[in-house]
């Protein structure tokens, strides 16, 4: 028989620490807070017997030594539970420790002793105890510690000495110093990743700075693009993304409408990257120099707009790393680099990089010094183009090496690929994912899908940023449902989601025309060539936008997604949701009309008790799109919502907090 | 920057293997099977881009130093799926391991590549892949793939070379010899405890041997004991729970009744161990000798029936320990041996160990060898008391040690305490669990407490051995409903559990008095005396029980716990529910009315699509327990139950497998 405890490193180590959550795939990724959040823990702890235990939530910041401690509270059912406010952007780290703790024991014992002889017997183990605690203090507490033990040897009177046994103060005291030395700590130490505000909650435009040019015809400049920010400033987004600015490749070039070969004006695709030019650090001339880049972002700045560049790594053929690098590519026998391809289609204008390289630590490399080299120019998001067809263990270490340089950076996945594969780049440092939104319309499928970012696993670090639009995306909704199918889709992306975005101005001016039937691609796509935008349009939905906006930010409910619960309507064109934001009692309804051809009308039913209101007081519903005001009371109201004049209600739910002696009835 | 890779070994090891299943606690714990079974192992494995995988599923046996492989087959969404029979007892470990196959990926493109120059481009490349392969072949297999990979350098024509590239048995030997310089492996090994049958599928019986004398009055012996094994078999036990069979205490013994002071002829509680007689290793001289013991023992393996012991790691005031070994004991400050005690109660039989004795290690052996001398005797089975007020790392170890030594051997946790606590000891190596059975009575409280059982995070360690008594439980259902209530409950223990026992004579004679009203404890318990029972009273239940474990033994789909299913009835009183046996067609459904004093009817709706049924065809549902068959027809079936004459079915359903010319309808 093998010595006892070989796995053991001391048998006396009673305490048992299970199911430490938040928890993402045992502690092997980080789950995501942002900066200012009160950070919850919970684990089960117990031990064996009828002994009472001890138990601490331990957690620090990347780079502290010393690990701070908060004592956890018993939830019932062997539940623990603390937590600790991570003030800053960063690295955490948090595990739990426990220990069953005798002096506890003896006290819980100790209140629940009735005969004198049994008391007294009791004070003396006590007091043993209390001399133990009395070693490990210092000062005053040691002092007291040793009166108190003293006197528990010394009284006799069984009533006096139970006083004395359950004093508040001196069991506080002696709580302070408890013998740790068979403490069980979890061997996990769980990683958190602090982030941002704006990682949890950001309004997203995405344009193409060459169709910034005032007039139609002349290529757009980034410095064009500085007299659109005032417009997009006022529609309330706070992130101005970027497609690609570097030199565009010449060869292989694609014409418009993804025409093979290109005419000799086409601007060929911003994803087609490098040239003589430069590659991934350098600007495209056409649209300006870096002094423009700074300018633009700066001024962005000052209308409260950060710039979000995008990292696409692949080349065009004519890039500089082509002839540079040979070893980053991979090259077929017929002596050219294997251009990209799904046969049998091919995309001859791009060259991916091989990640199988035998000098892929020198690739890795380079691609994150592109990241840093943008960061350092003071760039702190980044939309990264397909990062699933690149290894995930190249994101995970340059995320994790670019964060730990600028832990402020955020990192958005356009990763449109199967659910696992989004999954993993969310927990392996992506900051927001792309999702599926896009392709979600009826009720059924919004609530599935919507519950399960919001409840399922992941929640801890699967952050959405949900586009009813983009460049590669015209969805058969908006290219049949006219206008109100736009401000659905607005709405819901808007509401459903803390983050969003849209592409502009293609979105808010309702372009809806396919390259081809059936297809998703825009017709005279921006991705080929360069459009004019008419921004005066008296139909665009500029306004709405701005009321949406103005919305979510005056509203916290709308600036996370955790809260975010369905309620039945017995209508299926008809999606009713809530979100709280339960700290500051903000509380927001909306109400969607998915039928983007009809009126639809019928009774929406709210959890009034989830929702912390009375079912017996009215309540008011503030329209926040058409300012409305509506009495409702109850669970269960009718709504009716006409597309042509407004698809969706964003109802501040009010509830009536004053008398009628005062002027204003509800809050 | 710090250099690429840091905590990776290779960059190029692109493949991910996620949430392998089955899996307790990140493979913390094993989960656990039977001999013979076939344990199917999945995990979601992925790339990124559009390469292809291949995934193996690697195991072996503890031992056993080199891994089987089994190809992992893919089951969409990212899963895959393979399997090993688990041959023998004992411990296993399973993993995965993936890679890119670019081999695959090469014939997954090939297969899609249309243009001439283009196939003749891809043929040079899969050459060079098969050449690998051929490196890494011997024998017949790299003479092949030689062959293979010059004629595809050397064909030119498109047509030829596509039907020469997609060859399907050149790529089944060019399959043999992947590249797996880039595997990733995951580096958890899962364990897997492999059990014989008798853990998953077992009928206890507890008896008291000193209650087993044909003459009352006199002390019952283990030779007496050897007159009721073919009582017992007929009944269809296959194991026997004798309580502790060593010497009782004399210091501090309980009389009749729990009584604080025992009477000159009282025999003290088996629980009491130890006395100058001797310990945990001896036994009771009233009872018999080692050698009366191994004739029982001999004799019961006879009847199919194996002794199981009970290891109550607690002793009498005398037992040779508390003089030999002061310091496994907690010492009081009068000078005495902490008692068990739980304020204001005392129970000063009973000294507790110290598990956290400086001397745990010494403390630990001994007691692993009390269990490994009976092991040494041919005992298999033990029945642990109250595991749970002893430290959870010193079961671990024991457990292992043991069943290195005694892989069959089998550990029934008799843990009546927090939910937490008692799946702990399930994890950490305890084969079979008690339950909460005997106070769900409801018919809500069964389903939601069964469901749990077999489908929550449990049921891959936490195997249910369900008792409607014990010598400490007689429960309130037992004590009013009279002879239904007694049928109600084993028709329930026997059919939801695969596991199950009764405490006997007791229940089968319907033993219902309490010893105080609101007591669940027995009058006249046997803890403290002699009983002596009536095995011949007319109004046993000992044929039903019969009839319900022949039954059990003759029908697969009760041999295990996971097909368990519930179906709806009409009726709160009446419960029906389903267990199968896919692989042999097994198929039971039992129906119980819960209320032991009312005829109850009610319709049953079974879920006739998971049970495999057609909705169109009769099936015949034939009582195990009565006989009677009945005709039933598509989902919804009438039942009532007279608890008076019958308040349960066992249907065997049978589905119609033959036409009119054969004689018998019903398989």
């Amino acid at each position: 028989m093998a010595e006892p405890g070989v796995n053991v490193s001391d048998g006396r180590m009673r305490a048992v620490i299970e199911r430490i959550t938040p928890c993402v795939d045992g502690g092997r990724f980080a789950a995501k807070r942002i900066a200012g959040d009160e950070v919850v823990v919970e684990a089960d702890c117990f031990t064996d017997g009828h002994d009472t235990i001890a138990c601490l939530l331990r957690w620090r910041r990347d780079g502290e030594s010393a690990w701070h401690e908060t004592p956890m509270a018993p939830l019932g059912n062997d539940r623990w539970r603390a937590s600790f406010v991570a003030k800053s952007v960063g690295g955490y780290r948090y595990t739990v420790t426990a220990w069953v703790d005798h002096f506890l024991s003896w006290r819980h014992d100790f209140a629940r002793r009735v005969e004198a002889e049994d008391l007294r017997v009791a004070a003396l183990v006590g007091a043993g105890l209390i001399e133990g605690a009395a070693e490990r203090a210092k000062g005053a507490d040691c002092t007291r510690l040793k009166g108190w033990a003293a006197q528990l040897r010394s009284v006799s009177d069984a009533q006096a000495l139970r006083t004395l046994g359950l004093d508040e103060e001196l069991a506080a005291a002696a709580g302070r110093y408890p013998d740790r030395r068979f403490a069980a700590t979890c061997p996990a130490e769980y990683p958190l990743v602090v982030d941002r505000a704006r990682a949890r909650f950001s309004a997203w435009y995405e344009m193409f700075p060459r169709s910034a040019s005032s007039e139609a015809g002349r290529h757009g400049t980034l410095r064009d693009c500085e007299a659109h920010l005032p417009y997009i400033a006022r529609m309330g987004f706070d992130v101005l993304y970027l497609p690609p600015i570097h030199p565009i490749g010449r060869v292989n070039r694609k014409g418009a409408n993804n025409a093979l070969v290109a005419g000799p004006g086409d601007p060929g695709s911003p994803w087609a990257i490098g040239s003589a030019e430069g590659g991934h650090t350098a600007l495209h001339p056409e649209l300006g120099t870096l002094e423009d880049f700074r300018r633009l972002a700066a001024r962005a700045r000052a209308c409260g707009i950060e710039i979000a560049l995008d990292i696409a790594f692949q080349c065009a053929p004519d890039h500089p790393y082509a002839g540079a690098h040979p070893e980053w590519f991979r090259w077929r026998p017929d002596g050219s680099v294997q251009y990209a391809e799904n046969p049998p289609k091919k995309y001859q204008d791009i060259f991916p990089f091989e990640f199988e390289s035998e000098d892929w630590r020198a690739l890795w490399n380079e691609l994150a010094g592109v990241i840093r080299y943008w960061a350092s120019e003071g760039v702190r998001i980044f939309r990264v183009d397909n990062p699933h067809t690149k290894p995930f263990p190249f994101w995970e270490w340059a995320i994790a090496e670019i964060k730990r340089e600028y832990p402020e950076a955020i990192f958005l996945a356009e990763a449109f690929t199967r659910p696992k594969v989004m999954h993993r780049l969310a927990k392996l440092g992506f900051t927001q994912s792309y999702t599926y939104f896009a392709w979600r319309n009826a009720k059924h499928e919004l609530i599935e899908y919507f519950t399960g970012l919001t409840q399922g696993s992941g929640r801890e670090y699967f952050r959405p940023n949900v586009w009813p639009n983009t460049p590669d995306i015209l969805t058969e909704y908006l290219q049949f449902g006219g206008r109100p199918a736009f401000i659905v889709r607005l709405v819901l992306a808007a509401t459903l989601a803390a983050s969003y975005g849209i592409y502009g101005p293609a979105f808010e001016l309702l372009e809806a025309a396919p390259r081809d039937p059936g297809s998703e691609e825009y017709l005279d796509s921006e991705k080929y060539q360069i459009r004019h935008w008419n921004l005066e349009a008296p139909h665009g939905l500029a306004d709405l936008i701005a009321r949406v906006n103005r919305a979510r930010r005056e509203n916290p409910a709308l600036q996370s997604d955790a809260s975010l619960r369905f309620f039945p309507v017995d209508n299926e064109s008809l999606l009713c949701y809530a979100k709280s934001a339960a700290e500051v009692e903000n509380l927001v309804v909306t109400v969607v009309n998915l039928d983007p051809h009809h009126v639809q009308s019928g009774w929406v039913e709210l959890d009034l008790a989830s929702l912390g209101i009375d079912a017996h007081t009215p309540y008011q519903m503030h329209d926040l799109l058409s300012g409305a005001r509506f009495l409702w009371s109850g669970p269960r109201n009718f709504v009716q919502l006409d597309p042509q004049r407004a698809p969706a209600h964003v109802f501040a739910l009010r509830r009536k907090v004053r008398t009628e002696r005062n002027f204003d009835y509800f809050l």
